[in-house]
């Protein structure tokens, strides 16, 4: 838990799926955040006021589900709350491909974090996944992804085996994690929450999608020395509700 | 878990929050009871037909849900169940202090639990919370928790640093747990299902709101050797699982 | 993970409760498979269509699963791709009983996995069940399991003490597992995930059914030595994640 965070206790208010809700609670937790999911078409508005910070994740979807996220989408941009869009699955089917252009054509997000697969068909490039999972060898055009971030006034990040990091003007590459996150339902949903958690503190943007994305590859490295699958999950949230701030510096931040 | 208790398996109907679904299923079953989450419309009065305890818990909130759990409470006291009351997030929203009274005024309660920003929403006093935790620093007029206790004919619950329970006559404070179960998301949904699970199982309803109550203490106390928030919170079902009719005689009843 | 099913990574779909859903999903890519759940009826065709195998659990309904469930499985038949159907609590409630009986007329199951409750209820024969477990001392019929299967040309899992796997001419007791896989919530559900897992992957029917439900006993065993349930609980996904070819091998199919 890190202190800073733990001292103002952001209120991250996630519309998220069912698969991964309660992983999302305990990682905003453990990063010493306050979760609250509530997609109630009457109180969305209301929580998205209190919140510090917004999570949109589109990994189950259902018509109330959609008018929801769309409908915080706007309040948080109205009232100019930090919001994140974790697009699970776009480019999988029609649905989620439509519904993505339409949070994006409605929403300005302050970060947008998915998988290659994810973000190449936010650009409206072709891409062969299946699922929620990235698709094998899924390559990356960083030049098309830069002028994305530039353009819509967005923090990308793309995550990987080396995760990626622009606004359009800096960017990061960071080599950390371990192949293993990959075998845990929900790590990338967890990094949105810890993402958001860092954005409802009060970091600025790119730092907080950095940082956040460096917290779980850490948190998989840390736990990489377990054997079983359970122990390794269990590892994470260890991992993270033990962080420092001195684990944060380890992230080096250029100018551009 | 509790011999006397997994003799009977009592089977625990919940219409709860889709985050921490899944810890209550689990804790019913370490404490020795049967657990069954039913909210389809078209079965909600069979399945409470069924059970020897109802839990109604407002952490994620839809119009099926609301008018599942009216109707399920409606049910259970025209079959004479036990039912608790979880009020996850009183006052944090209109839609849930509005819900909460719609609760109160059409179903009968065994045990309302909550933490004090939620029980004083349900005595209409102001609460500064956001979210589902409680507000910092939240005071609680004893006096008017006791005589709602009297007058509504039901237990109440308000968990917190030392946790207090009172029917009105009797009451108990119980200076058990650690900081740390609130680092965990559920906590108090499951503290819900552990006094539903022993109200279940045929312990009065004065006695099973103040051992499960310290029953989760307890667990905290226990596990919180753990350094990890994960290693923590793998603990807590742990704990209640091995925990033995022993424990629940460190509880002391005194005559009001 | 088994490597011949990691080197396929057969893609899972699920329609499925809210409770375990987490844990299914977990499941799957410990085994070495990548779990998609999708629901939402305008996505629920295009994703059995990318999908290697279904499944269909029944644990939590509405009247949106319900109709979900109902268009993917008769995708799934019509594409023709394997199905597995989990029927979670039927005999508890009409609606659930009713709802199997739709499933069952409308779709051609690769595999029906359930406990002796369950499966006797798809029989039509009277069982005792309330809620989501098996009935104590339930007794089965193997002769009618038999035929059924014979008839419907669907395999049949009854799990139990003893598990029973029959395709009207094969069979296979399995006496693996322990008392305790009946003290977390969903291992059955982890188990069809399981088997489905291993369809996805190429496994001939019988061939899956058997091993998928040899696997969760085995795990079972393996996580034993743990003493809390929590820890037994993280003990099943770890087996799971360290399994190999040889496990598998210690089933010895015979022919009929």
């Amino acid at each position: 838990m890190l202190r800073t965070i733990e001292e103002k206790k952001p209120l991250i208010h996630h519309l998220t799926n069912t698969v991964t809700i309660n992983d999302c609670a305990n990682m905003t937790l453990a990063l010493g955040g306050s979760p609250v999911m509530a997609d109630d078409l009457l109180e969305v508005e209301e929580m998205v006021a209190l919140a510090d910070a917004v999570v949109l994740n589109t990994g189950t979807l259902n018509p109330a589900m959609r008018e929801a996220q769309l409908l915080a989408g706007k309040t948080a941009n109205r009232l100019g709350k930090p919001i994140i869009l974790d697009p699970v699955g776009a480019g999988a089917t029609t649905l989620r491909t439509d519904f993505m252009k339409e949070l994006m054509q409605q929403i300005q997000f302050t970060v947008i974090k998915g998988n290659a697969s994810e973000i190449k068909t936010l650009l409206g490039q072709a891409t062969t996944t299946k699922g929620v999972d990235v698709a094998e060898g899924e390559s990356l055009d960083f030049h098309a992804v830069r002028a994305f971030a530039a353009e819509s006034n967005q923090v990308i990040v793309v995550t990987g085996p080396v995760d990626f990091v622009t606004d359009g003007q800096h960017e990061l590459h960071l080599d950390v994690g371990t192949k293993r996150l990959g075998q845990v339902t929900g790590t990338g949903c967890m990094t949105a929450s810890l993402i958001a958690t860092l954005l409802g503190a009060g970091y600025a943007r790119f730092e907080a999608a950095a940082l956040g994305t460096f917290l779980m590859g850490k948190a998989g490295e840390q736990a990489d020395e377990k054997k079983g699958i359970g122990d390794f999950r269990t590892g994470l949230f260890n991992a993270v509700s033990l962080m420092t701030e001195e684990t944060l510096r380890e992230v080096h931040f250029n100018e551009a």
